[in-house]
């Protein structure tokens, strides 16, 4: 008898346990988990009383233990709250809060010998994150994914700013549509892109943003991805529903998992306000600290590059010789010079000449070492060495001029996603850079990755890029990497991973142009992951100068470029263009020169995403503030309320804007400068021109300036 | 008039050219090459006069380009004789003899805008050697290989001793039919091993030893195979026909190729005489010679471990907790230890007194690094660190002690096939060794290879072997792999790569029994393309005196252990049983401590491949000789004609022999030691038990002993 009624309390229990809810601090978010029929894990979340996302499906799906999709009963669940702060290494941001209400919930299966799986959500005043966790036990050692079946259950037929899924690529132009007509375009987004796989259902890319018919706005991505593949997401076009997919290795299977383990954190960030979706510092608060002891030697880095000449010129080539078969062994000195190499000793000191005049940090210099003649397409494993100059680029020569005149050499290792001989030669690699002052690698995996099989986005390939960070950092060398994964927010973890590409940057812009309204989408998706090297900076946006028929265009004004170094946030910016083009500007060059790249603080003015984005942002350390404002096709007036600068103070402001005849197409060039004494009582109304921009320094002037200059 | 004579005279030219024959410098062999119908290249073979090889086509079949299979002309044929003689840097033989007669051929595929081929022969007085060439031209930089047609068309239905067609194993036990019976056999003879993959059509590994029913002896096999896939031969068996089939990548590619390329030398080692087999050299001739400048550093070695003991004794384990489920960056001293670890600093002390009153160079210690807990079975990635010892194993003070006692500790790296792994650790791991006094590494490959999807056999990790090798003499450090590829020569060009596994060894005497036939099967095949770490020299061949109800029993008497230090040759040999096994027989012992490992000649007395094998070699540098003759099941006499001592001595044999009673399933420890006075116009004639041995040292005597000995 007394067994019986334990039985029956034990239920009682169960039975209360099989639905939790969850607010946010600031009550606004409301989440609920619950088992379905068949004791299958579930969620729901709402933002303001709105449904974000109705009830889905949690779970995964294994290829050699029984799934953990059903026969769930919960048995234990815990909750916590969270309320701190920390300081990243370099940010947009010198403080971030982390505060969260936090659930843990425990899962058995019983049929599975009590085998247990938890999943634990943090619900944030910004949004949702998720993670499975699978405790070390006895019933659960190795496991193999064979897919994650994670859903994200949509409350409507959202706009949504969406690139392709895709294995190997994340370098598509975006197309916005109705989540509902996505399969119907799927085949027009899928532009041609070197080394692409897109996966073959109805797929979307991560961080995907919508937004809904009633106002929200909702971005769904991952936070700190490792040890797993990238997660992109199947779309059910009719029932309005995603659901992961994660990327395979080379014989299918998805994920090698050994417990203890987890997830990455699926992330749902949610306002009504797209400024506060550009403001969400989640995906950074669900990234562990860094364990790195010392960060001291990680710093911003505002650089050049022997890099833009390439693109645009049509008279410099990364290869030296004129030979489409090489081989690493050979002596490149007796190779045919093609007399269009650009990173000659002679080029690149003029590039230094540039840098120190002008207070850059460094030079980036690719097309340096041996082996760019026949570098892609040829799934040719030994394709680089990072140890080997050409004939015409003395490293030594160039260590002493550059240290002479305090500049750092970017070092550039493209890879040609020939990940295996990259690994082999990592020691060597970084041992060269030290030898010879290099302190930052710009890495490349353009083309199919070796392991042959192995994808850009899988789980091998995610880890070779934290391996990589991991390693340079016991150089104490920081990591732009190209090509990658795109971020999660592992540079919290990671520092010295201090920026990637990841998505389709400038140079895209001389290869058939972006549209006009790409960086206005690019702050809600893939920076939301992390810091983007977009290398803006192009002045000569019309590339017809560069002859040989070429009608190609950049499709922003000047001004739109400076603002770029405000609203595309990096620790890591190039100024792209040829600096012979800086020189013709030199007033609007000087915003280049004076933009800081690493912050104090943030302030979102005006966002929306496809149509426009205005940012200010606080200098690191410095009473200097900076505002970008970019527009897409349409022209448009920008506000920009100074009410974020301290009170009691007047400040000069130095205004780039787009000329009155300005426009992207026809005009790019024309913009003015101009200063006026500005109060945190100012507010600038600024018109921006078709795919224009508009850029503002601000800094305390002199008693004599204030006078002197126009109020606003 | 004058254009279409001279169209004539090219396509008589042209007519003569599409037959070529060529003869060995002693013209035993005979040799054509021709194009069959529609341009097909072909070969043949005979030996005095009775046909090897019949016509049997050749050719490359690709993915990308056209096929090098057809449409061929000859364009030219060169002609060559080289007899020239050089050192290897360790051997069986102080100088070796290359003499061969060459014909390059140069086809040309008119129909692919003269695309070229070359097929280069090498026809030695052992045996034949060819391969392809792909020339650098125009028309052919990349490729990729779908299959290798080559032929081997067999004369007759042979007796072979085979393995069966496998990517990622060579440890199987032989099984001897005829051609025709391989299919019926397969099944039967793939018996189950750690990590394979058997070929699906009926095929047999190389190298493929045969006998034909008149007598010739018959060695397929191939040569320096670098940046390529191994070849097993896929068996026809009704039309007596064997072909290549190359092991494929992940993606079901077999190789990647850019020109200048050339596949490995298809070896053909033929003799009426089966130690001529033994005795041949031709596939050390057709590897390059080493590039290595200094190689004083790489040392024949003769060693103990700390190894049986985890196959014998039950009582220790590579382990050292009990958990199944353990990460490298745990910490391994908060494990609960099994207290049956074997690597302990005691233990390895015991060893170290041992070799170095006996005389070893060095103690191999598996087990000594963190991991071995979870180790096999889960395709785990970071699976060792190759830098971490054991909570109970104390580098520094180990490599102390070693030191004080001028003997090396081996190192062991176990890579559970995980490569990658090792490659990313390789720099590091092999510091690691010269920081502690380590010149010599074993290296294991059981397992799945990762990256997933590769093969043991397969292009990418052939090239991972070398890539260990070649970075290992950086370091000044030999190479001895396991369960790697099976050996093709590549010792000539990688000294430092002294020896390999990569057949059934001595462990499998421990896990179930070795047939006693086995070793007299190993040097016809196995042996063939490199020296094999056997691991020979147990002694208690009874392994049910390790408890446990172990009714394991080595298949050989105590005599055929010591035999196989000269009948497997190896510069780099074990002494594997248990230090106190030893210490029971110090007569038997003695000849362990006195065989030479390095010599200056060998002499093949008697060799019948499955039933017995008698060698004779001489020390390098010294005027000592050892004999080793083995049997199969059957006890037989040896005859050991003494004729290749020198003339005008007398020396001492010191004759170590199974005891007339001796058998290896019923007496295998009944064994005589004898000393007699020998010329070179001696004879010995010895009793072999069922699977027994003997062995022979021979030094010159002192005056007194040549007086007290009996004379022969």
């Amino acid at each position: 008898m007394q067994k019986i009624l334990l039985l029956l309390l034990t239920c009682v229990f169960t039975a209360q346990l099989q639905a939790q809810t969850l607010t946010s601090p600031d009550k606004n978010f409301t989440f609920k988990f619950e088992l379905k029929e068949k004791g299958v894990p579930s969620y729901q979340l709402t933002y303001k009383k709105k449904p974000v996302i109705k009830s889905s499906t949690l779970g995964i799906e294994t290829k050699d233990v029984a799934s953990f999709l059903d026969g769930f009963t919960v048995t234990k669940t815990e909750v916590q709250s969270v309320n701190d702060t920390w300081e990243p290494v370099l940010g947009e941001q010198k403080t971030i809060r982390n505060n969260y209400n936090e659930l843990l919930v425990t899962l058995t299966q019983k049929a599975q010998k009590d085998r247990i799986l938890r999943i634990r959500f943090r619900l944030f005043n910004d949004g949702l994150g998720f993670r499975y966790e699978f405790p070390k036990q006895k019933e659960l050692n190795y496991f193999v994914i064979k897919e994650e079946q994670t859903q994200f259950n949509l409350a409507g037929d959202h706009k949504i700013f969406w690139i392709p899924g895709d294995y190997d690529t994340n370098e598509y132009p975006y197309t916005t549509s109705k989540v509902s007509e996505i399969p119907g375009l799927q085949k027009k987004a899928t532009v041609q892109i070197t080394a692409q796989t897109p996966i073959k259902e109805p797929s979307v890319q991560t961080p995907s943003m919508m937004k809904s018919s009633d106002g929200l706005y909702i971005n769904i991505h991952e936070a700190a991805l490792i040890n797993y593949p990238a997660m992109h997401l199947e779309v059910d076009a009719k029932g309005l529903r995603m659901k992961s997919h994660l990327v395979p290795d080379a014989v299918g299977n998805k994920g090698y998992m050994q417990t203890d383990a987890q997830t990455p954190w699926r992330t749902i960030i949610v306002s009504d306000k797209a400024t506060d979706i550009l403001a969400s510092k989640l995906i950074l608060n669900l990234n562990e600290p860094t364990k790195y002891k010392d960060v001291s030697w990680i710093k911003p880095v505002k650089y050049i590059g022997v890099w833009w000449e390439y693109f645009v010129a049509g008279k410099s080539t990364w290869a030296y010789g004129t030979e489409n078969n090489v081989k690493l062994d050979q002596d490149f000195s007796k190779l045919t010079p093609n007399n269009r190499h650009g990173a000659t000793t002679q080029n690149v000191k003029r590039h230094i000449d540039f840098a120190a005049e002008h207070g850059f940090d460094a030079v980036l210099v690719e097309g340096w070492n041996i082996g760019w003649e026949d570098w892609i397409g040829n799934w040719k494993e030994n394709v680089f060495d990072f140890t080997t100059p050409y004939p015409d680029f003395d490293v030594k020569e160039l260590q002493r001029y550059a240290a002479s005149k305090k500049v750092k050499i970017m070092m550039h290792h493209e890879t040609s996603a020939s990940a295996t001989n990259y690994e082999r030669r990592l020691h060597p690699a970084f041992q060269f850079m030290v030898d010879n002052g290099y302190n930052a690698v710009k890495t490349g995996y353009v083309g199919q990755i070796i392991p042959r099989g192995e994808h850009h986005d899988g789980q091998w390939m995610v880890n070779h890029y934290i391996h990589v960070a991991n390693t340079a950092a016991d150089y104490k060398i920081m990591v732009n990497s190209h090509e990658a994964v795109r971020p999660t927010g592992l540079n919290r973890t990671f520092p010295n991973w201090i920026a990637q590409e990841s998505a389709r940057g400038t140079e895209f812009e001389a290869m058939g142009g972006l549209a006009p309204e790409h960086t206005t989408i690019l702050p809600f998706t893939r920076l939301m992951g992390g810091p983007m090297d977009y290398t803006p900076g192009i002045f000569q946006t019309d590339l017809s100068i560069y002859g040989t028929n070429n009608k190609q265009r950049v499709n922003t004004t000047l001004v739109k470029q400076l603002a770029y170094y405000v609203t595309m946030y990096s620790p890591l910016q190039m100024a792209a263009d040829l600096p012979e083009n800086y020189l013709r500007f030199p007033d609007a060059f000087q915003f280049i020169k004076d933009v800081a790249v690493d912050w104090d603080d943030t302030y979102g003015l005006e966002a929306e995403p496809g149509d426009y984005v205005t940012t200010a942002r606080k200098a690191k350390g410095k009473d200097e503030w900076y505002v970008g404002g970019v527009t897409d096709e349409n022209p448009r007036t920008a506000t920009v309320n100074l009410s974020f600068l301290p009170k009691g103070k007047q400040y000069i402001a130095t205004i780039y804007a787009d000329g009155a005849d300005a426009s992207y197409d026809k005009k790019p060039q024309s913009y003015t400068v101009k200063k006026v004494v500005v109060t945190p009582n100012s507010v600038i109304k600024q018109k921006l021109a078709s795919s224009g921009g508009l850029a503002i320094s601000i800094k305390e002037g002199s008693k004599k300036e204030v006078k002197d200059l126009p109020k606003l």
